[in-house]
């Protein structure tokens, strides 16, 4: 399964694609951070967005999209532009039949180090042992995209074996396990 | 000059497209309100509403989008679909190459009814009787697109008269007026 996570923004938007599947080593396929500046019209900023999330989609053929679930009670100054880039991450992804799912910061954290509210440092730390990199990515955009990509892949998986056996125990017994196989 | 407004929103997605310039009666050319489902998953409805805009951009081929702008301090509960499709409506007219003009709710008021703090039912009727309609357009969403593009030709064609004067006297004085055509 490979995994595009994107953790969206306005001035910094970070793309992280990850290979892998749940009890396996996951691989880093690459990483960027898409930078616009705050002199550009926002219209045009949130084209060139659009541009590098539609090229790493051509070029990277994700089996799903993994995207930031933004809160309005996050930081105001930049809550605009933030609802906007992941509004355009979600249709880029959409736009050609992907499945798009949405995590928060909590559900990432508590993924890949298992607190909830662990810090960026820690964050980093966890993606690149769990990657196996030499180096934490930079910057914090860079990390957060890539424990998306990682999260995605454990819960997609997790998710995944416990659809497949209610499905199954559904068929085998229906008259009991019917009514569990709904999400 | 034709302009495209786009109130927007995820539940609701008001656009108008209105002809005219500063001074002469303007006519109303279509009014749509488009709508998406709750019960779909948001990266689906934005692919809606993404059609949608394009379809009307297609069909009707506007000089400029005027957006309603957002505030980060408007109703908690919708304000990130309605910045979503906010970004959404600035990228399918910006990858066109289209002038995009954001416009706050006051500046909307003001320019149809001469008061900032005017009410839906004031703004619609004022908008009725610009366009000459025989009654009210609803919902108040179909309205709000057709105020924002009427605020959109009257502020875009006086600012433009106002560029155009400060040019010319650029040209006729360039020692005394050079300095004051830079907005």
């Amino acid at each position: 399964m490979r995994v595009l996570g994107i953790d969206p923004g306005l001035t910094r938007c970070g793309m992280g694609v990850v290979d892998g599947e749940l009890g396996r080593p996951l691989t880093l396929v690459d990483v960027n951070v898409l930078r616009t500046s705050s002199q550009v019209p926002v219209p045009e900023r949130l084209v060139t967005i659009e541009k590098g999330i539609d090229a790493w989609l051509d070029d990277y053929r994700p089996d799903a999209v993994a995207v930031e679930r933004i809160f309005a009670r996050s930081d105001v100054s930049t809550i605009m532009g933030t609802a906007q880039a992941s509004g355009l991450a979600m249709v880029c992804a959409a736009r050609r039949g992907l499945p798009v799912a949405l995590h928060t910061p909590s559900e990432v954290k508590a993924a890949v180090s298992g607190n909830g509210r662990a810090d960026k440092a820690q964050v980093g730390a966890m993606v690149t042992r769990i990657l196996r990199l030499p180096a934490m990515p930079k910057p914090a955009d860079a990390a957060d995209a890539l424990a998306l990509a990682i999260t995605h892949i454990w819960r997609g998986s997790a998710q995944a074996r416990i659809d497949a056996a209610l499905s199954r125990a559904a068929q085998t017994r229906p008259g009991r396990a019917a009514g569990k196989a709904v999400r």
